[in-house]
């Protein structure tokens, strides 16, 4: 914790705890990146929703070296990576204690591009293994020019901060009279049934396809 | 579309069409708030969750008057409000040619405090209805005080932009000999059994509640 990450409201949603904050990295799917934009004009931010990937304290995002997020952080600008986990929604019996129970962690700090190819694929492969757990194991290696054509981005995680909310509504004691059904509805990571492309149509479904799932407890449902 | 929203990168994966845009936003359950921060000192993007509702033409946030998300963007900040729905990840043959296929809507502008009572009971009832729709009819009327503790911003839909992918994997011709399976893994908004708060115990569980999910075509299944 950072002064500048520490948290300015509801501090009773901080939660200070490596663990945890790791936790969060390691099950979101996509973080939303800003950074400070506007060349020559009005400073303005931008958010942009990329994959990344936790190793141990670092955070590791990629993309094309004509990105323009890519460019920009590559020079230096401070950026800000926040992955959010939406658990429940909050219903209570009044419109502004609706809720939403979440977890979320807030990384601030100057990525800088990671030049050493060794460390890129290892990073790479991070990459892929945040997403799908297995996988890397079950491709190729990355090629060495497919490694020179990818931006590979790290960033400490020494500035983070985590919130959560987890608990049922708080009702104003007027309301609790109210007729108004009040609970939590939960929501997760929906999965659907895997669907093959054309190559792969008719092959086993190998297990790091067929069992994927994202979320503590979770009990795979249809998606899409 | 203006110039600042135009795509720089992947242009072909730019939806310019006012009804996706909307429809996306509508589907979005929390959106990713982007500012410029650090007064008095080196300008930094800082990124927060928050719920949002679409009105026609505009967004809403709201939040406590104490946010300090809030105080800057009241002051006239331009903010950045990203949202991003993930459809399904995208397994190729190689690891560089993972993806995901997702929509993803950025809003750029600067916000507005709304002060007008009816214009913000409006929108209140608005964030209310946006992430379960039939809510507002089934709960009390925000009393007036609550109205004049909260800080709703308004913010026009003029300056947006939406990418999206939906496609299988595009693998490298030479890859296609691979014996990596490759395909879409479907995710979605996985909905769990409503969980009433103690004084709602034993009660019906109204449509609203127990019909609630998220997403075109989704079957529901169990969450958390």
């Amino acid at each position: 914790m950072s002064e500048r990450t520490t948290l300015q409201r509801k501090p009773e949603r901080a939660v200070d705890d490596r663990g945890a904050i790791h936790a969060v990295l390691d099950e979101g799917l996509m973080a939303h990146v800003g950074l400070v934009a506007g060349e020559g004009g009005v400073a303005h931010p931008v958010v942009i929703p990329m994959l990344y990937a936790r190793d141990g304290d670092v955070l590791y995002l990629h993309g094309s070296p004509a990105s323009r997020l890519l460019r920009t952080a590559k020079a230096g600008v401070e950026v800000c990576v926040t992955v959010t986990l939406l658990d429940a929604l909050v219903l209570a019996r009044s419109g502004l204690h609706h809720s939403m129970n979440y977890r979320s962690v807030v990384v601030m700090g100057t990525a800088t591009e990671v030049t050493d190819h060794e460390t890129k694929v290892a990073a790479l492969d991070r990459l892929v293994e945040h997403t799908i757990p297995g996988r890397s194991a079950q491709i190729r290696p990355a090629h060495d020019i497919e490694v020179k054509g990818t931006t590979v981005l790290v960033l400490p995680l020494d500035q983070c901060s985590m919130k959560a909310r987890a608990a049922g509504p708080v009702d104003d004691p007027d309301d609790l009279d109210e007729p108004s059904w009040a609970g939590l509805i939960p929501v997760g990571v929906a999965v659907g049934e895997p669907e093959p492309d054309e190559g792969s149509t008719g092959n086993p479904v190998p297990g790091h396809v067929a069992f994927w799932s994202r979320g503590p407890g979770q009990v795979n449902g249809r998606a899409g």
